[in-house]
């Protein structure tokens, strides 16, 4: 009684079955970050030709935003050294799938003329919430990191760039503890004001829950910052992304970050902080009656086959259930 | 940059913070279903005293519900088959922890009388509220197995015990696709007018997503149903059982079920349907400021004993994240 039982595919039964919830957008935009922030995290690293065609099916599967490298020097992060190489197979991407945006992160202005060189349309930059993040992450204050991305994004939006500011550490900080609200909004206020078109709130360390999200969202509002302006970006650390993620959307959230196959845990650190696996978001969105343009099960293979070139199995639940592998 | 960092323990930063939601529930109790539900879907075969001290630990982290183990014939589930060597050692619990319940599941009338004859003061029966899973699993139809149930409940009711239905496939069945919520009603009602105290709603292949959720508590509250006399079982499959849970918290829920270390997810089966990790519920109602009476970290060292016991990491992403442990 009650024992494992082989079971069709959910998705051939029309499962989940969708149960509309009115007080949630009708449509949410997935920012993709897999093949950046997933990527970056894992220890493999991946070839050129690999991260191009991932790009490729992730695009194919209907994803709109996909967030493909960082100009960042090469010495910092190996993974992604080939951002030279990588962008130019992109480039006819845009034209096959109309409103694709690519977005590159740029850590400084040596980073942006690498991009403006590259026709780039869409950056984004990475600055902490704390000081102690700043520092061990940016190598300066949290301040001198403002300072630091001033002329970046001023430079950006004069090209006509779109301009992304990640905002880490929003929840809770792996040395400070528990992050002050009016201190996030401070930093994210900034970011906006200095020219960022979106503001994308991290819980880098995954220690938030659903009701923390609602009073940051809050905070945010009364500060003036209108919801659409900004994003929200989990990491599963403790299981707590999704319900994260439905607290963000009940405060009118429309755009989430998430990683394809919850890329990004690198299997070797000591509490790893995995992003939340697109799959998964999918599932829940499309059972609320949220439209996002994906197609889950393009995505799920498409999850399958990076995983494969990994050579571990992907992290997601979705991926997991519906391609029947295991970690 | 943003690459991944050692980091100090969470739970010594005081993380999570408490964000008080008044719209939760002050207090919820746990229903721990690992020892019995998580166990019996487990490959491995757990000595007997590993599991007397399993349960025993989990008492002692503060869990005031846990399912130990089953009467079923040990034919059909050889995991539990040493449920009468196993019962006679929790005999000192309840007085070391006072208001322990140590429910049994019972399949029959037969499992009834063995129950009875070792004192056991709360059981549980396990019906299906699908026409193919019964027959599937109980090797009987639906209905057939609510007249099965009529007397083992009549009998256990009479003898003073406490007796909690479970049904299953409440959110969408492998075969049948979605059930619609006017089944799920029908059968909980019956086995609520049966004698059962108490209903567990169980989502058993994990495909619910949180409006559906919400729309079948709708369902038996419109039926007369309070519900103080509902209890929530959600699989964590397609990642979603935390944000079902939340949703069912905000419809007034107060029992949720879940299994420790995540237990119950057998590793080699497709599709395998691991159970909602009692750790990964209690970061998040610890976090909502909703009390549990459970020690985390006393639950998360039982968990990783537990999974070293079994020879494989716990699927439970806190469990992962405060012990360095991945799969």
């Amino acid at each position: 009684m009650n024992a494992p039982i082989p079971e069709p595919d959910a998705l051939d039964l029309g499962l989940p079955a969708p149960f509309q919830d009115t007080a949630l957008p009708a449509e949410v935009r997935i920012h993709e970050v897999g093949p950046r922030d997933g990527l970056q995290n894992e220890s493999a690293l991946v070839p050129v030709e690999v991260k191009a065609e991932f790009i490729g099916r992730l695009a194919a599967a209907g994803l709109r935003t996909v967030e493909t490298t960082s100009f960042v020097h090469p010495k910092w992060v190996p993974q992604l050294a080939d951002a030279e190489e990588l962008v130019p197979r992109l480039a006819g991407l845009p034209d096959r799938h109309p409103g694709l945006r690519l977005p590159v992160l740029v850590p400084n202005e040596r980073g942006l003329e690498r991009a403006l060189a590259h026709g780039i349309t869409d950056i984004a930059v990475f600055a902490s919430a704390t000081e102690t993040f700043a520092r061990r992450n940016l190598n300066r204050s949290a301040d001198g990191a403002m300072a630091m991305f001033l002329p970046v994004v001023r430079k950006a939006t004069e090209a006509g760039l779109r301009v992304r500011g990640y905002l880490s550490m929003c929840f809770g900080d792996p040395w400070e503890g528990p992050v002050p609200h009016s201190q996030v909004i401070d930093f994210g206020v900034r970011l906006l004001e200095m020219g960022c078109d979106q503001l994308s709130l991290g819980d880098t360390i995954g220690v938030a829950t659903p009701a923390q999200v609602t009073a940051l969202l809050d905070g945010f509002a009364r500060a003036g910052v209108p919801v659409g302006r900004l994003a929200v970006h989990f990491h599963d650390t403790y299981g707590q992304a999704l319900s994260n993620t439905l607290s963000a959307l009940r405060s009118g959230i429309t755009t989430v970050d998430a990683s394809a196959g919850g890329l990004g845990g690198c299997p070797y650190a000591k509490s790893a902080t995995g992003n939340l696996a697109t799959e998964d978001l999918v599932w829940m969105l499309h059972g609320l009656g949220v439209r996002t343009g994906v197609d889950l099960r393009e995505l799920v293979a498409t999850s399958a086959w990076m995983a494969q070139r990994l050579g571990r199995p992907s992290p997601s639940r979705t991926v997991q259930a519906l391609t029947g592998s295991r970690p």
